[in-house]
């Protein structure tokens, strides 16, 4: 149909008018995915609606118990996580291979979670739902795994600065509302996050739970150890948001089993796919949010050794969240399934 | 003259109209520092203005050869490490106890650098010059050295968020430019920082230096040891400019020889001056710039173990830079030597 290696195949996209899912569009399109026919669900909010894919404007379809997914070669579902918890076992059922961007399933033995740089051999046996992991997580396991095929990762610690579409549309607006209200000296209002976000940094990403981090900070935890094949990985997380639009930005320390230098990681990093090397910072080169937004790559840069543990670097990565961290990678994961000849 | 337990002094301010001018002179009347006489000094730029001062306008007097610092009691300088450098001996020569807000004396082992709360003891045998620590430095090490009197710290991984006040008024009048721009679709221009810094994070504060670390992160580095009396203490920051006005926040992780617990910590911290803990996450009660930025406390909050070392601590540090971080701790400094018998 369009020269892809793939065979053509029929896709749905659940949650299709989300900032997810209209970047899923975008990336499909970009990437001339072998789409055959393209259906798009939501709830009652927005189905009615087109969304342009190509030169054609699609329907937005209501995703309700009249929905049946047989013909459906590949479902991305981003919906949230109750939503793709009741209907991604049932598209699976449909004959579906569902790519689902929510937790709902991450952590389940049965499904693999997979970034595919990273541990694109998990896919094999999957039984109709694979895993997209958290944006957060994406992002860190790419350069993390280039590295430790080199020389073993003993510890991660990472702080991260992370955008506000990854809460989705209505942090994007809350951002823009509250700053247009501060540069005009008004109240900030906001409802989204418990405190105002523009002009501003809150250590919340997500819900409190156990020893009181997050579940952002323990989905780095979690996923990172399932997708490195690390079940004892030692990883401590401090997810923080920040008044930035798209893309998150993070400082990952990490220590390995044996010495390392900044040359040799920059020469692995270099070499990684997905990832590009921005580093020179005597010229003012290095990774930012403004710059990751839109791109693909995962950057990589400020390199440094830590000075008082041969063992041990420190990097910025910075990569679109919406991209990379979410419809990007799950694009990937089908490509990768056509490779195996699994879809 | 006020009830103040010191001895009336007279005050000189070198600096007086950037950001930590005008702060000093609120922070000298809040806490009704004893002041008898109050001379205040710029540069061509910004000489013949008049500042307020209690219930009086000041002038503002050109800093020229013909200044003389005789007579004057405590010389608060924050002009910028070049004029601290040419001036500050110059004002010791005079007479003056010259408290310096600038890198230029930091690691001269002749200059006592303190936090009253950690160090107050640097202060005798100073020689005329006392410099006051970098602002990332001093909200750090307040709560380490609340900790190390328990358990000897032992490592320090540190990010910072830190906003652009720490870089002058015309960094806040370009954050506010570009904020402005962004959100009516132009472009951003500045020439403060070398990336646009509005909805954005830029992994750069101030100059790069040895092993691609930056003067802001070697700083944390030198500072820290120099302060709390530990010379080989492993310090390992990242420093980080995020779009906020004022107030820098931190994710500090520190190792100490023993393993602790967060309720002995909460303790610690919660009995240590200078520091406030707010900590009850499920109620969104953490530490965040919009509440840090007028106060004088260092908030300290996300208070967690590190599940995977039970001899570290992961903790969230917010505190006004322009206070605690420069103008509240050189006029606290100026207090201690009171309460010596020093001044």
């Amino acid at each position: 149909m369009d020269g892809h290696e793939g065979e053509s195949v029929n896709v749905a996209i659940v949650g299709a008018t989300g900032l997810v899912g209209h970047t899923l569009l975008q990336v499909l399109a970009e990437r001339q995915f072998p789409v055959r026919g393209l259906r798009l669900y939501a709830s009652e909010r927005s189905a009615g609606q087109t969304l342009p894919f190509r030169d054609r404007d699609l329907p937005v379809e209501l995703l309700d118990e009249a929905t049946s997914f047989k013909g459906i070669d590949v479902a991305f579902f981003s919906p949230g996580t109750d939503v793709s918890r009741a209907w991604a076992p049932r598209a699976a059922a449909d004959g579906a291979i569902v790519i689902d961007n929510s937790f709902a399933f991450r952590l389940d033995p049965q499904v693999p979670l997979v970034v595919p740089e990273v541990n694109p051999h998990h896919l094999a046996g999957h039984k109709g739902i694979i895993a997209n992991p958290n944006c957060s997580t994406i992002q860190m396991v790419v350069p993390l795994a280039a590295l430790h095929r080199h020389n073993p990762l003993r510890r991660v610690i990472v702080s991260t600065y992370q955008s506000v579409s990854g809460t989705g549309a209505a942090a994007v607006d809350e951002l823009r509302e509250q700053s247009r209200a501060a540069l005009a000296s008004q109240e900030m209002g906001g409802h989204v996050y418990r405190h105002p976000i523009a002009f501003n940094v809150l250590p919340e990403v997500d819900v409190f739970l156990e020893a009181d981090y997050t579940q952002e900070e323990w989905k780095m935890v979690w996923e990172t150890r399932k997708i490195m094949d690390l079940p004892d990985l030692p990883v401590t997380a401090t997810c923080v948001r920040v008044p930035v639009y798209v893309a998150h930005s993070e400082m990952v320390y990490a220590e390995f089993e044996r010495p390392c230098t900044v040359a040799e990681a920059r020469e692995q990093l270099a070499a990684a796919p997905g990832v590009a090397v921005v580093d020179d910072p005597a010229h003012a080169v290095y990774p930012h949010a403004l710059q990751a937004a839109g791109h693909d790559d995962i950057l990589v840069g400020r390199l440094r050794r830590d000075l008082a543990c041969e063992n041990a670097l420190v990097m910025w990565v910075v990569a679109d969240n919406l991209r990379k961290g979410a419809a990007l990678n799950a694009v990937q994961i089908a490509e990768e399934l056509q490779r195996q000849g699994l879809l």
